[in-house]
């Protein structure tokens, strides 16, 4: 399959070419070469300079005809007028996949820039060549520590595949601070959506599939190919420029036709893609879909140490839409045993009064939690807890990982609050089993939707 | 004015006694002397155990009776049993103001619980004393060093005053990780949000009042105090219990009747209060509250280092409604002289192609907030950027502060991405000028809030 196999050379290319490679390094300097030699790249690299010999050691090429190697990937990194004429040498020289980092295209208000799509769109269209861009960040691959970045990032290999229209995918947030694999289709005069959910649908280190989308062109074959993924792997969209005046935004930052909210809601659904209602969302179940399990039952348990907490709890699941309600008679008995006789043993679980009958407090806490995972009736647990500082952080991440790892069929998913509630957070996301977050509401539309897409995949 | 002398003695202890000391002391104890004594608090604390003569090196009372000194705050953290006894030696030692640790009151579901209530309630009324909980975690005051916690918490001289029913609002959060001053109603059998509230409209340590609701009794009092407190100082309330279930749930937390969502909707909105969606709102409207100033025009200015998301923002816009419009011709003049021609210089302002027109590259990115900051139709400045890495963090927050301190009257407020934004946005919070979030959706929210507020004290 040849389009399948230009989409491996831009996401696992062995051979780089980078054109215009400055002679500048260090902070300030975004230079890619510099960037890809940190990320321990093993494929063979080929800087473009006419000005010098030699950059980082490496030896520079005055233009691409002169490389003897055969060149997977061409990554142009000059000012917009040289494009073109680059793009078309590239061509000549064989080479398929080209990224186009340049601003000021279709994404630029002047004439020059119009001229200057349209010259590349014409090269591209006479040959075989492949474009990612222009106005790109190119791609990413934790996996085999290549990217073509012009701002260095940070990579993990997590089984996230992102396709986006904006480098900030690749910086990462505050919440997904790395990046697994990511395609910037930046102005998507060429390569797009589709393209990027073929070459996921068939990556085997890809579990979950992230889509940032301003607009696109050709939606008939992208709703077509999504359907067909959405069966074996999660697909989530968030879809930006809603409305008139953020559809200009997306005009003049991409060049997209970025499309009514309506019918892209529809369009979204009727592909088995799950809609995001904005950035945090998207995170939050990038985060979910890639550690945890599908849920077999649609009842959930939840445990808290904040009966407030717990309370915010049901309120949340009535607006996401998500089932907590009586536990077992087995379960409830067993809790009932653990419990001081004035406690309600209800679901939410109050489990704060339960903990503080035993010295460790975690004992029972434990335990409590053993009783919910082991109910079948419930297809996830949520549990609320504190860390009161580093130490109360840490070990109640192992404390979790460790009940999550006995209990892998079963999603298990937390709140934490308290002042290291965020290094918690983080330390689970290292140990990959368990899902954290800051408020419960946030972990509840988690869920919901973990359990949406759940049912969606077992044709209930 | 009696009452405020009583909320004082809760909120500014000169004189402790705490009942039912236990003599045990490091992690998994819970001691309420040991955290006092950690907080460097510098009044008298006086703890009461029959069984030891000193703990912590502090000379202990057989019975509060014992105790010669004048004692402001009685916390009594005894099994409940004991609870009625020893609130009735408070009373006959004269001492006005007494917190109740213990649960399971109103909060349980035996009759021993209810029963314990009534004597509770009882002499509280034959008596002047004024009680607080139970099941409360009682009071803090970073001002002053002291807390009746049993978890140790971490307290900062912050202008947020917070009325609550559980401790989870004293032990923080990842985004909000320390107390100013805080009132933990709990079960609020006695002392209620009309009492907290006229603590915190008089005092000049509080400049942001935040509640968090399960239920309350008298209602007409509370509405009359919040909307004559409202027109001075912003007050925030996340009400929960939202249903029928949670509902319930609130009555086996804290005993409170929850009462319908439409009903608190009109009441709130009647208070002046601003009323928030959910935890996280609360906290990010604390934040943004407590640190950014007033303002006095609705349209806000948009400078973006990523076209992405100020999409985002745009589409937020809408949602949340504030108003982002054209510039003044001043300042477009101004910012096409620093912009490469082919970039439509707008609002949002797409900034990065501005900023790497010159080395270093901060520099005309502080020209162009600088641009924004000075134009007198914006009524506040919204800045996206990006910690590529922890100096990145640190220079941006240092560079965000120093235009926020030149510009006092105008908020400046900014929403950071990258793997190093959480650190970032945390020594901003630190550094007190600039308010940061993680996503420029929660960003635009919390100033569209601050825009409504603004509206409303102004008349307008």
């Amino acid at each position: 399959m040849q389009a399948m196999k230009v989409m491996k050379q831009f996401m696992e290319p062995q051979s780089v070419a980078i054109i215009g490679v400055s002679r500048y390094t260090g902070e300030g300097a975004f230079n890619i070469l510099e960037n890809l030699l940190g990320y321990g790249y093993q494929g063979r690299i080929h800087p473009i300079n006419p000005s010098v010999n030699e950059i980082l050691g490496l030896k520079t090429y005055s233009r691409i005809s002169k490389i003897a190697d055969d060149i997977d990937l061409a990554v142009i990194a000059t000012p917009r007028a040289l494009v073109p004429r680059l793009v078309k040498e590239c061509a000549d020289s064989n080479i398929k996949a080209i990224e186009i980092v340049a601003q000021g295209f279709a994404d630029a208000i002047d004439d020059e820039g119009k001229q200057l799509q349209k010259e590349i769109d014409n090269i591209a269209k006479a040959s075989q060549v492949r474009i990612l861009g222009p106005n790109t960040f190119g791609t990413a691959n934790a996996f085999v520590n290549f990217s073509s970045t012009f701002i260095k990032i940070k990579m993990k290999k997590q089984p996230i595949g992102i396709i986006c229209q904006t480098g900030a995918f690749f910086v990462g947030f505050s919440e997904l601070a790395f990046i697994g694999k990511g395609l910037d289709l930046a102005n998507a005069c060429d390569v797009n959506f589709s393209d990027g959910l073929k070459y996921f649908e068939n990556d085997s280190e890809t579990k979950v599939i992230a889509l940032h989308i301003e607009g696109m062109q050709d939606t008939k074959a992208f709703t077509s190919i999504s359907r067909d993924i959405a069966r074996k792997k999660p697909i989530l969209a968030l879809k930006t420029g809603q409305n008139e005046q953020a559809a200009k935004a997306v005009q003049s930052h991409t060049g997209s036709l970025a499309g009514r909210k309506e019918i892209w809601q529809a369009a979204l659904k009727q592909s088995g893609i799950i809609q995001v209602s904005d950035l945090e969302e998207l995170i939050d179940l990038t985060k979910t879909f890639s550690v945890l399990p599908l849920m077999k039952k649609s009842k959930i348990g939840v445990a808290t140490i904040s009966g407030a907490l717990g309370v915010m709890t049901i309120d949340a699941s009535q607006n996401f839409d998500i089932w907590i309600d009586t536990l077992s008679p087995k379960t409830q008995k067993l809790l009932d045993m653990m419990a001081p006789s004035w406690l309600k043993v209800s679901n939410p679980l109050d489990i704060w009064p339960i903990m503080i009958e035993s010295q460790p407090i975690t004992k029972l806490l434990i335990d409590g939690l053993e009783a919910l995972l082991a109910d079948h009736e419930l297809g996830a647990v949520f549990f609320i807890g504190a860390a009161f500082d580093e130490k109360w952080g840490t070990d109640l991440c192992q404390l979790l990982t460790e009940l999550a790892a006995a209990h892998q069929d079963k999603p298990l998913i937390c709140s934490i609050y308290g002042p290291s509630a965020g290094q918690a957070i983080n330390e689970m996301q290292d140990a990959g089993k368990v899902v954290g977050f800051p408020t419960p509401e946030r972990a509840i539309r988690a869920l919901a939707r973990l359990n949406e897409y759940s049912r969606l995949r077992s044709g209930l």
